[in-house]
């Protein structure tokens, strides 16, 4: 297998949310995903990647993320057995016994499944995907033979909006989305390109800078891992994260149970053992934009001030 | 294979008339399924599973729901032959025998047979699932060799209308159908997540709590499957129903007869042996949405006015 | 193989028409087959295979209605390969024998032919199923191999025009057509529900209820095949039939053709041997309308007016 | 071998350019077929069928037409391997031998090729087709290896324009077309009607009725056969042909060349050695209307005027 | 095989064009092809096969055209496979060796490669064969293997512009292009048809007429050949053909030099060693007007004028 | 094989930007290719394999580009597996040992990969195609087995407009691109006539003319080679590329990045170590076009003016 360097997590200027919402990710395992939609050249894939290095794998005993986390590539170019497995049917004719040759699915166990350009998967794998997804389980049947394997995975996913959008169906299935731009600001772009040209100067030199950055940014999530059970939310935040849902016309229940498990995870991330209305603003941002109902014609933006307005409306003690 | 702790089917909060379709279609198998309607995170799917909990294995000893009734689930991405089985063709011509490969529709005889997104199956798999609804009996035909098996199953679909609508020609195949939307009161939408919260914390003890709920349910549908071939329906009611059918040009017949049977078992249900006006009532309102004319460009809704001016002009005595 | 009780012919609330159309192809089986039109939920298929019924096998002894006569389903999934039959041709190769597996068509012969939603077939099974329907013989060509055989069926085709209207070429093909709508009066209505309620309830009992009728109409329909031969037209009623074909401008003769034999089929139903111009006016309804000319945009219907016209401007003796 | 009974060319009421050109065919072989266009019903089949029983075996010694005159279907399903046979190719790898599986185009040499809706033909198809009639000659190339073979034949083809109209290319490739309609006249749609019944009633008997008629038109065509060869044609009327397509404005030049040989075999039919102006004028009418250059969004039509006055403008003599 | 008696070349009346561009790639096979447009009936295809019969075997034994010259036909419904060849892939990994079986690619090798109906054929069929034209060379790859081999052949491709037109790409690749029409004038459209009517009577006595012409034909043809390498342009003339490409704003290269190379080829068929200003304004109706632009709803026309009016601006000394 | 004798690159006339930047690819190969643009005729094709016979075999030590530089064809028919190569499935279940056919990409590693008419590619190889440019490895899985070897190429694109363009995705990945038109300047056009004559003419005496330029070339890539790593580029040039990036609205990085290193490799061939405005200016000219956003119904140019009002807005001091 031919190696790469990969950049390091830290090293990647400004683009807070998707750093945050991979993260929030690998610190609860359940969230559900995340999606990252950009323009080329704005860094997407090269934070995914650089995910897997912030866990080595002596520091994961979790009953998610097992010995070694790794970013399982799923081509939008792979065929449906390559996704799911496949059963020898000849074999099982012949012996009465089963064999099944796994596929990306069962790579992806416990890992980071990424699929980059999500949006030009072929329907047919989005379904399997999706159903995987769902049910934490991949269920293979070839001609009256069935098989299934535990599917556990976080579902990372990229796109460039220009080449499409997804259906609302699967947007749903993302706990999680973020919207990255190219830095529009001279002082930090000129950051991004000196970091990339140092980078691609020296890559050696380059990551030893980040050593210390990565270092923390692995403890950190190491604590956070570890409270994350302590973690409690008030009732009056849970019914502030649903008056959100609501007033945001959001009609399904995933957006709200999923902003309150992501504003969980952001407390344990700053080491706190109990949520506050920042955290409860902040999990909104990250999910609630991408379920906004779309109308024909119309393109609806995600309005913040809706969510500072039922935030106002409380006086919230901690 | 993997195991899943299910929600309780008490415990979904709201969402009554889906869950009183289900319920009517596990006492009388006979009715001919249901569709729901609704968008996504509607616990759809959560009720449907919950459903095959209701009824434990030792109280079966149907005609139709035999040992133990189970919810067979048919992808979308199923092939034809996965749903109605193979014949081993080669093995014919050689032996002169019959070798039949079961498929789907051959597990989800007596059984709940599960459609999720009915409305994005392929139109060639939707023709062979209605034959075998409207039958009860599968076909399969290869080469010249022909095999038949029974197929009664009650079925169930699931859809998120904004992918698109059912052909009329199908809708009228599923006898009830209901929409379902998410909670838009505060409160009963606290109530949603808060118990998915606990749900998701700790199963067991979440199922623990709703225990009596469940045994009460079982023990109603039991006593219903009892009584169901003795209610009777009065000469009015049936004119009554007719009434209704005419008034919201329904133009077939399957509406009426659908309308007079799920009255029957409601009255059931409420462990009664004559249908009284509400039953017609209730009953109406799970079989007419659905198979209203649609006409181009025109998008027409029930109108429960219909069915109380046809009730009014009834002086009915029971 | 799985058995029904089947609901009786003489059973159905009115649809005086398709029951007639239908009868009238038993009584002479080369009149051309009939087209039943109708919306979901109107009897279209009870009344199809309620046919079958009427003649016993004993009753069988004429050149085109052999032993019994059965209704042979051509379901729209079928393949070609099923539907005209196979030819083995690596056998042919190794020993020089032609073995030919035969489809649906040699099924046919001497029976019914029954395509539900025949406007969903798809166009080279129409073909297929046009040219042996034409020809009264199968004929099939694989590789340079090739077999025949007779293929003389009554072809019953139902649709629903709700999901699309068939080519000219294959409506003129059907000898008859008739249109089914739901009852819309409440009395009849009622009668149909009721009466479908009894035969779910207890089909036997049901079915006794109705053997007087059935009787009956099995000895009108043998005596019809009796007298058939002997029954004769006048060259006045020949003349008005023509007449009526050109003032609707139907182009080809295979209407005058057909308008003829039927008025002589209805005449020996009702134990004449002599053709009277109301045989002729109800023939002139079963074949006329759906072989109107139909032009871009416009939708033509069939005029009564036209025949009565016609017929009135005659002074027929009989 | 199913057999039928075919109904007699003579016994066809009107028609009377159909016949001409089916006729034509069948006396000078190498004019070109025909192309029968009409609406259902209008006995386009019943006339082709008919042709082969006019040439009786024992009167065919030509260099065309052999043995036995037959019509030969080339059904819209045939697959391309059906039409022009097949190589084995893995017999010639074995054994260095060519074995080759004759198609329909084998069997079509010096016989009647019927193509029924030759508008619904394959593109594929056509295409192989109108090289073998432009060739005389059928070309099987497969892997490598490659076949040969005589394939002469009168190409007769019937369509509905209803369905769609023939590419440009394959309209030029039929010598002759004709329009035929129904009739519309009552006194003779009568016959046509009473000669069907008849047929119908007893084809033995109605057969026997045209045996004169048929006999004398089977002479007439042997002897126009005889003497085909000794017809000729004064310059004068060459130039009027050449005239007439050129002020049709016919850019090719097998419109000129088919009228002429058109016009000998008129002459031979009516047992002349002398064209005369009437024979150009009837070829006229088989060879130009289907040559007239379409042009988008116009429906140009036939006009015989131009015919009457390019021949008014000479003096014949004959 | 069968055998056909090919009808003259100079026997064809006018279409001086077409010959011309015939006759200069059999003189410099390195010109490029030529493409003949015109309408059904143009004499395209005769005129092609014609152009074989001109050069006998016994006088090749040049580089580009060996023993003898044949038409090679390309026919358009012929498989990728048939016209690359293919390469016995199984075959190579059990031997070691590679087999590979010749396709007509390498059968057009130093012979004309004829594509009849050229605007027909499939987009990868056209690909393979302007890939094949540009280099000289036919490289064919299957699974890893590999095999090349010389492929110079003089591509002829006709076409009905009604059919459709080319893809620009594959026009530039014609070095010549010629358009036809049928005769409009009286007298010659009557030597038309009456040369062809004479050789369809008796094809033996009309070749032989012919016999002096070809002749002469031939040897005009063999004589071009010897001094081709002998002709000069002077730069002046050369100038002129470049500003009559910029002044048609044909953008490319290809046309002038094609544009010289022709003039050259010109001069040389008509025993000249030197090329003259005629001789460019003949080569530049060949070269100039199939390579103009086209714009969106605009038919941009081929003006002789521009060629005089360059002309025109020189005092040419010869 | 067939050998060709190669045009000198050095004899092509004009085409600065188009020699430009394919040299630019040859000293830095990790610049990431080039997309020429231009209309037929245009030398596209004869550049791209000019440019193989720069660089000797003997000159060839570095990472990148090894023993023998080759243009590597990619042809637009070319499948998947020959693309990316293919895994002997059969033989892995054998044997246990993965035996793999390498396919383009493997031959193109360290090599120059071109494809003609890559707008015409087929999605899904583009796909692949890129998912290599972008990683450096082609990555190869079939039914659960995988193999990876690294793929290092020069990717060249030529395309014609007027066939259409590329997805914005793809265009993003070439680093640099450059539009090519034909010469409008008649003593220029002349040049290139006479040139491409004679080296037809005589492709050795006009080879041996060149032999100085290309060898002076050469000399110069490799110098440039040998001191691309030494070349600095200040703060303020950097600036200056992020400057013209932003202003010109390029959302992703890849532009500014690609921007420096181009200029860099532009100072390296000019024989400097260090980078000026005039690179950055140059490189500008080759990175930005193709990267302009396009939005609906706008063809947005490329307007040197942003570049220049950058750089005067700067007082440079080098």
């Amino acid at each position: 297998m031919v190696q790469h360097k990969l950049y390091p997590l830290t090293a990647i200027v400004g683009q807070d949310n998707m750093k945050l919402a991979l993260i929030l990710n690998v610190i609860n395992p359940t969230l559900g995903g995340v999606l990252i939609r950009g323009e080329k050249g704005t860094a997407k894939s090269t934070a995914v990647r650089a995910l897997a290095e912030i866990i080595p794998s002596w520091a994961m005993n979790e009953e998610y993320v097992s010995a070694s986390l790794k970013v399982i590539d799923l081509p939008i170019s792979a065929t449906e057995d390559r996704v799911v497995g496949t059963i020898d049917v000849e074999y099982a004719i012949k012996t009465g016994e089963k064999k099944f040759e796994p596929g990306i699915l069962a790579e992806a166990h416990n890992q980071i499944l990424y699929v980059d350009e999500v949006n030009l998967l072929e329907d047919h794998i989005v379904d399997v995907l999706l159903d995987a997804a769902a049910m934490g389980v991949n269920v293979i049947e070839r001609e009256g033979i069935s098989h299934s394997h535990p599917a556990k995975f976080i579902l990372v996913g990229t796109m460039n909006p220009e080449e499409g959008d997804l259906r609302p169906q699967l947007l749903d299935r993302f706990a999680l989305s973020v919207e990255v731009y190219g830095e529009k600001e001279l002082s930090k772009r000129m950051e991004v390109i000196q970091r990339r040209l140092q980078f691609e100067d020296n890559p050696d030199i380059f990551i030893e800078r980040f050593n210390d950055d990565q270092h923390n940014l692995r403890n950190s999530i190491l604590s956070a891992r570890d409270i994350l059970k302590d973690v409690v939310v008030s009732d009056q935040l849970i019914e502030m994260a649903v008056k959100i849902a609501i007033m945001n016309e959001v009609e399904g229940h995933r957006c709200d149970i999923t902003m309150i498990k992501t504003a969980i995870t952001i407390a344990a991330f700053e080491n706190r053992t109990k949520v506050n209305v920042e955290d409860i603003s902040r999990a909104a941002t990250l999910v609630v934009p991408h379920r906004l109902k779309r109308k024909p014609f119309e393109k609806r933006t995600f309005d913040t001030a809706i969510i500072e307005s039922v935030i106002n409306s409380y006086q919230v003690l901690q």
